[in-house]
């Protein structure tokens, strides 16, 4: 694979610790340097995810941008900082790996996207689930009109029972941190999910459920909404931090049924599932169904994020040594759906009153 | 157990094949009759499912209703039909099993119910997974605060694809025969499912999507709704025509989550699964599940169908035998689900207002 691409990583989230790991398992990676407001902090960071001998340690993410070493930068601070920090890596010439939700808003990351067009630089967000094969497999499926036909109906739930500790102290549930709470924490995963079953064709409108359950600051802690295409197609999704751990999804179309109970993080790492059943119907007297739908069973070499972080390396490695462009795939679909967000979060702020998605 | 309770049959619709092999394995009851306005289609009708010898055909259905050997009626006639033959069953003093929807709204089913108590007999509506063992072994997690917590988010689909000749001719898309159409044979049942996880609370209000399918006839072909508790818990329910099968009911609640994709007919007779997960987190790095969700498997010696006219029957004896009272639980639980169903039909014909559910 050639020369590996230099990540810098900007600032030490729990979640960068998985990023370190994926990068160890890439082929094509590696981690160059540690960025912190605390340089011991970054140090203990390079220390504890045993990262290589001469992984600088810096005691601001200014010093990661100016660090010649680096390609690109894995952004994973709290949203409301995201947009400085993702154009300010961009003006400095380096490809940003952005964690979810990608901003405040649509218009923000627009800000972003213009700053990462301006600097030819690739952008992608940090949707895992998007590189396991699983998801390629499921995507057969959905594309054949034989099998699965045309997509109807799509529901997509993750919620998570953060505990006590987490309502009070987590990033998530600041408003000057993580403003869209568990809209942009875990409502991302679902649009980004409806979005991708219905081949990233926009809704036509949003309507948030009534009475969303919000902390006294405001932040949205569990909320739901459906979706609706003009020609008839309708999606839910559903958001909390408040209910037990369940991410679902699934994809109802005229002719198949796709099923999965683990689409964001698979039960396990080397296999992941999902149940299929196309053209089911009953036996005579409709006691069972014929045929019943069937397990599929997808493995994998290298855990998501890992092919995650080889495709985003792969795309930047072609943009550096061959001249490449960026990808517009990746900004394009981290941009429909940070438009469907803005669009459900209007809906939660208007007293649950439709809103049209505008693109 | 006795001599067996002997039933009538209204009708030669299909899904009374179905009953009268249900019949056959239940150890307490027996066809002793079948009514049709055709004797012939009625002979036929005992021929082509291997009635006992003895059994008698009607060329009418009054005549079941005045047949001295008949207990209780069996009534599978369209939906528009039953409250006027259910209703004279009663006042005949036959108890009635009757097929769902039980009525066109919930103030016919209120004067069934009337004439029920009335004369002192058993209804009971033909929702058959409710008897299925599966169904109490999720109730006995759903009971359990240690382990399922309280419910926070219930999901309900019921699809199927009827294809082109049943859009056009049957039964169940003509509004002078099933003027509900698939919000009353498919959506009967997501309510019920609904209800049932919630412990039969009534949510308060129902709010129908935007543009439910509709035939030239305006009967619906597909339709979806929200549910809203006062204290904050969810519902959504979809019911099709017009998708592939699909059966789900997911139960989200703070410390554990349910699911099955074949909750009204299981995939097969005999034995049906299901899922949950009980304070499910992720290993260290967020790669996977721990623990992950459980299989559980529920194996059952009779269909559920035929577990329904056990008890049914059960139920028939008590009153006819040992001067019991008829069961209060059904019909308050049937009453239920039609007054929710109201409701989603007010909101669908009012364009998607929020309907207050009144029971």
């Amino acid at each position: 694979m050639g020369t590996p691409i230099c990540f810098g990583i900007l600032g030490c989230a729990d979640i960068a610790r998985k990023f370190c790991r994926a990068v160890g398992l890439s082929p094509n990676a590696a981690v160059v340097a540690v960025g912190s407001r605390s340089i011991d902090k970054a140090r203990r960071f390079i220390a504890d995810n045993s990262l290589p001998e001469g992984t600088v340690a810096h005691g601001s993410y200014e010093a990661i941008l100016d660090d010649p070493a680096v390609d690109a930068v894995y952004v994973p601070l709290p949203t409301s900082l995201r947009a400085r920090w993702a154009i300010s890596a961009a003006g400095k010439g380096k490809h940003v790996l952005l964690e979810k939700p990608t901003a405040i808003s649509a218009a923000e990351l627009d800000r972003i996207l213009e700053a990462c067009e301006a600097n030819g630089v690739q952008i992608m967000d940090g949707t895992m689930w998007m590189h396991h094969p699983r998801t390629a497999k499921m995507r057969e499926i959905l594309s054949d009109p034989g099998r699965f036909g045309q997509v109807k109906r799509t529901n997509s739930i993750f919620c998570f029972n953060g505990g006590a500790e987490f309502l009070e102290n987590d990033i998530r549930v600041k408003p000057d941190l993580d403003g869209l709470g568990a809209l942009g924490d875990a409502g991302w995963y679902c649009i980004r999910s409806i979005l991708w079953a219905n081949n990233y064709e926009l809704p036509q409108t949003a309507i948030a459920f009534p009475n969303p359950v919000k902390n006294d600051a405001g932040v949205v802690l569990s909320c739901d909404a459906s979706l609706h295409w003009e020609d008839g197609r309708v999606a839910t999704l559903s958001c909390s931090f408040l209910a037990h751990l369940t991410m679902d999804l699934t994809v109802v179309g005229s002719k198949g049924t796709i099923h999965l109970n683990d689409f964001i993080i698979p039960f396990e790492e080397s296999t992941a599932g999902f149940r299929f059943g196309c053209e089911s119907w009953f036996n005579d007297l409709v006691s069972a169904w014929e045929p019943r739908p069937r397990e599929h069973a997808v493995s994998t070499v290298l855990p998501q994020e890992a092919l995650m972080v080889a495709e985003f390396s792969r795309l930047v490695a072609a943009i550096k040594h061959s001249g490449a462009k960026p990808d517009g795939k990746w900004p394009a679909i981290s941009r429909k759906t940070q438009v469907v967000m803005d669009a459900v979060k209007a809906s939660i702020d208007n007293g649950s009153q439709p809103v049209q998605i505008v693109f």
